[in-house]
C-alpha cells in the first residue's frame, strides 16, 4: 500500500511507533516508500535505527528495490552478522546486481559472507555480459516434471519447491533441467487434481538464451505480450527466468538513451548529476556541433562578396536554413523512433521513402511560396523572392531526403542511428542551405543589387 | 512458439496442411506471427480461406492481437454466423476496443449480435472516458471470497469460476464485490490445503479508479514494479483488472509521443502513414518555426549597416546561433525527459537549474575561447574574436538557463513540456543571440573595421 501515509508521517511511525504497532502494519508498507522516506533523511544514524527495526528478509526486500549504487551504503549501514544474514535472504541474481557496482575490496568482503556453493553461482551471474539476458534474470524459479499429476505437483510446491520470485508459469523440464515445456498456474488451479502435468503442458516454448541483448529480448516481449520467459544456456538448460516487470524498466531505460542520444546527449547523463558529469555527455557533441557550423560558416564565408552587395541575404540566411533544419529533424526522427520500434524494414523503406520525399516537396513549396512572396513585399524584388523560395524548396527536400537516408545508413554501418543521426542531418541542411541560398544568389546578383 | 517457420513457410503451411497436421500445430503458433503472415496475403479470399481453418476461439485471441482499426476488417471477411459465434468469445472490453473504431452503423451491427447483458455491459466500457483507467482495463477476473479455504476455492476455480485473462492474483470481495484485499496464486498454490483465504489476504490492496489516466497508472505500475492492480469505481466495487502487458504498451507509447513532441510532430504520425497525415502533422510546427525565423531575421535586417561594414559577421553568425540552440537542446532535453519521469521535484530544482547554469558557464568559456581563438587567428582581429567569444559565451548561458526554465514554467502552466518547450527555446538563443552578438559588433565597430 503506497497512498496512506506521507514521508513525514511514514518517518515518523518508523521512528516511534510502538514494537506491536509496527510490526502489524510496517510489513504493508511498500519498500519503493520506505526507500523514499530513508533517502529523505540525512543521519546516518537515523537511517541506522530505522532498518534495524525492520527483519533481515524485510532488509533483503529493500535492498533489491535500491539503485545498485547505493545498495551496498545502506548495507553496511548495519552489523556485520546482520549483513551476513540479509545476504543470505537475497536471491543470487539481487546479490550480483549489488556486487557488480562494488570496488575490488568490498566485493571481495561480499564474497566471503557466502558459502562456496552460493559463491560460485554468483560468479557465473557476474561471467554474463552487461546488457545481456543473463545479466538481467533472476534464478530462482521453480521447475516440474511432467509425469507428476496436479495434485502431486501442488504437493511438491506447497512441501520442497524453492522461494521463487513470480510463478505465473512453470517450467517443465528433465532431470538434468533442459527446458521440455511450460504450464500456466491457472491450468494447474483450474483442472481436476488427477491431471497429469504432460496433459497441460506446452512444449512449444519460447526461450532466450544467456548471452542474448536485453534490448532483442524486450522487443519479444513487447510484440509478443509475454509475461515471463526462460533463459537457457547452450545445452538448453533453463537457468533463469525474465520478468515483465524488468523489461518495463529496459523499455524505459531504452527510451531515454535514444531521446538523450537524439539530443546529441550521453545516454546516462542523470538530470541531478554533477556538473562535471553534464560536461562530459554534452562537451563530445557540442565539439562536433562546432565543427560542422564551422564547415557551415565557411560556405557563407566564400560569399562575403554577393552578401556585401545585398546584405538582405544575411537576414535571409537563418531562416533558410533554421527551417531546414527543423524540417530535417522532423523526418529523421520519425525514422529513428520507427527504427527503434522495428517498424521499418526492406518491404516498406520504399513507400516510406516516397512519402518523405513527397513531403519535403509540398512542405517546400507551401514555405517557399510563403517567404518569396514575403521577400518581394518587404525587399521590393520579386528575383530576390524566387532566389529564397527557390532555396528553401531545396532545403527541404535536401531535409526530408538526409532526414530518412542518415539513420537508415548510420543503422547499416551498425552506427546507432539515434546517436548521430542529427550531426549528419544539420550538416547537410546547414552547408547545402547556405550554399545552395546564396549560389543562386550570385547568379542572379546583377538583378539583385 | 514464433521461430520455428518463415512467413512464407507459415503461409504454406495454414494453406496445404492436413487438416490433422493443422489441428495439431496451428495452436501453438503465437497469434502475432498468424498476424504477420495473414497482413502479408493481399487476396482477401485467401485470408478468408485460412481464417475458416481456425476456431472461433483461434479468431477471438486472433482479434485480440490485431491493431485496433483492422479487427472488424479481418471479422467480416467470415460469415455472419461465425461474427456472431466469435464475437461472444471475445473478453466484453476486445469488443468494446473493436466497437470505439468503428462507424456509427458497423457498431450498430456488431452490438445487435450481442445478447442485452453484454451489450449494457459494453456500453458502460464505452463510456469511459479515452485514456483513461477503464478503457484499457481487462473486465473478466476472477474474485474469491475471504471465509473459503484453499481446497474450496481451488474447488471453485475448477468448476464455476469464469474464464480470466490472467489469474497471479485473485481478489478478495464480499457479496456486493468491495474490494476487500489480494491474495497472490503463488500462496494458494503452495499454503497447506486447509488455510483460509482471509489468513492469506493482503488487506493493503492498491486499487486505480477507472477515472484515473492511464499515464498516471503507467508510472505507478513502473514505480512500485507491480503487474496488476485492480480497477475500482467510486463505490470501492472492483470492476477490472489492470495487467502489466497493457503498460508496456502505454509506456512506449508515452515515449514514442515524447519523442514525436520534441521535434514538432504530431504524437500519432506514423512512419508508414500518407503524405496528407505527415503534411498534417509537421506544417503547424513549421509555421511556427518560420515566425521565430523570422523575428531572428528581423534582429539581422536591424544591423544590416554593421554587417554591410565587416562581412566576416554574417559568416561568424551561424555559429553563434547553432551552438547555442544546441546546446538549449541539451538542457530543454535532460529536463523534458527528468519530467517525463517524475525526477524533477520542488526540493531538487533549485541544483538542477545550479548545475545547469554552471554547465553553459563552462561550455560557453570552452567553446568562447575557441571561437574568440579562431575568428582572431582568420580574420587577425583579436576585437572580432572577443565579440564573438563574449556572445557564444552568453549565449550558452541563455540556452542552458531558458532550455531549464521554459518546461519548467510550460508544466506549471498545464502545457505538455515535450510540445512546446523547443520552440521558444530556439526562439530564446537564436533571436538573442543574434541580438548580442551584432548590437557588441556595433559597439566595437570603429575597431572591427
Amino acid at each position: 500500500m503506497h497512498t496512506e501515509m506521507n514521508l513525514e508521517e511514514m518517518k515518523l511511525f518508523f521512528l516511534e511507533s510502538s514494537d506491536e504497532d509496527f510490526l502489524e502494519k510496517a510489513e504493508f508498507i511498500h519498500p519503493v516508500d520506505i526507500l523514499d522516506v530513508l533517502h529523505e533523511i540525512e543521519e546516518e544514524e537515523i537511517v541506522e535505527k530505522i532498518l534495524n527495526r525492520f527483519s533481515d528478509e524485510q532488509v533483503a526486500l529493500l535492498l533489491e528495490f535500491e539503485e545498485d549504487e547505493e545498495k551496498y551504503e545502506l548495507l553496511t549501514l548495519l552489523s556485520e552478522k546482520r549483513q551476513k544474514n540479509i545476504i543470505e535472504e537475497m536471491a543470487s541474481d539481487e546479490i550480483a546486481d549489488l556486487i557488480e557496482v562494488l570496488e575490488e575490496e568490498e566485493a571481495q568482503e561480499v564474497l566471503e559472507m557466502l558459502d562456496r556453493e552460493d559463491r560460485e553461482e554468483i560468479q557465473t551471474l557476474l561471467s554474463y555480459k552487461e546488457d545481456s539476458a543473463g545479466s538481467i534474470m533472476t534464478t530462482e524459479f521453480i521447475s516440474i516434471r511432467e509425469n507428476k499429476t496436479i495434485i502431486e505437483t501442488l504437493n511438491y510446491l506447497q512441501t520442497d519447491a524453492p522461494d521463487a520470485e513470480m510463478a505465473f508459469y512453470l517450467y517443465v523440464t528433465d532431470k538434468p533441467g533442459h527446458l521440455k515445456g511450460v504450464v500456466s498456474v491457472r491450468d494447474i488451479i483450474s483442472k481436476p487434481f488427477e491431471t497429469k502435468i504432460a496433459d497441460i503442458t506446452n512444449p512449444h516454448v519460447t526461450s532466450v538464451h544467456v548471452d542474448d541483448d536485453q534490448e532483442a529480448v524486450a522487443e519479444l516481449f513487447a510484440k509478443y505480450d509475454y509475461i515471463m520467459l526462460p533463459v537457457v544456456n547452450d545445452e538448453n538448460i533453463i537457468v533463469g527466468i525474465i520478468t515483465i516487470d524488468d523489461i518495463v524498466d529496459i523499455i524505459q531505460e531504452e527510451a531515454t538513451e535514444d531521446i538523450h542520444r537524439m539530443a546529441g546527449l550521453d545516454e546516462e547523463e542523470e538530470v541531478d548529476g554533477t556538473v562535471l558529469d553534464s560536461l562530459k555527455s554534452r562537451l563530445p557533441w557540442i565539439s562536433v556541433n562546432m565543427m560542422t557550423a564551422i564547415l557551415a560558416s565557411t560556405v557563407v564565408a566564400k560569399f562575403s562578396d554577393t552578401i556585401t552587395a545585398v546584405v538582405a541575404l544575411a537576414a535571409i540566411n537563418p531562416i533558410i536554413a533554421g527551417l531546414g533544419g527543423n524540417a530535417g529533424n522532423q523526418s529523421m526522427t520519425m525514422i529513428v523512433r520507427g527504427l527503434a520500434l522495428g517498424e521499418i524494414d526492406d518491404d516498406n523503406a520504399k513507400a516510406i521513402f516516397l512519402k518523405e520525399f513527397c513531403t519535403g516537396l509540398i512542405l517546400g513549396l507551401v514555405i517557399g511560396t510563403v517567404l518569396a512572396l514575403g521577400c518581394t513585399f518587404i525587399y521590393g524584388n520579386p528575383v530576390l523572392g524566387l532566389v529564397a523560395g527557390g532555396a528553401m524548396l531545396a532545403n527541404f527536400i535536401i531535409a526530408t531526403v538526409s532526414g530518412f537516408a542518415v539513420p537508415l545508413v548510420l543503422k547499416k554501418l551498425g552506427v546507432d542511428p539515434a546517436l548521430a543521426s542529427s550531426i549528419f542531418v544539420t550538416a547537410c541542411t546547414d552547408t547545402l542551405g547556405f550554399f545552395i541560398f546564396l549560389g543562386l544568389a550570385t547568379l542572379f546578383l546583377p538583378r539583385l543589387m
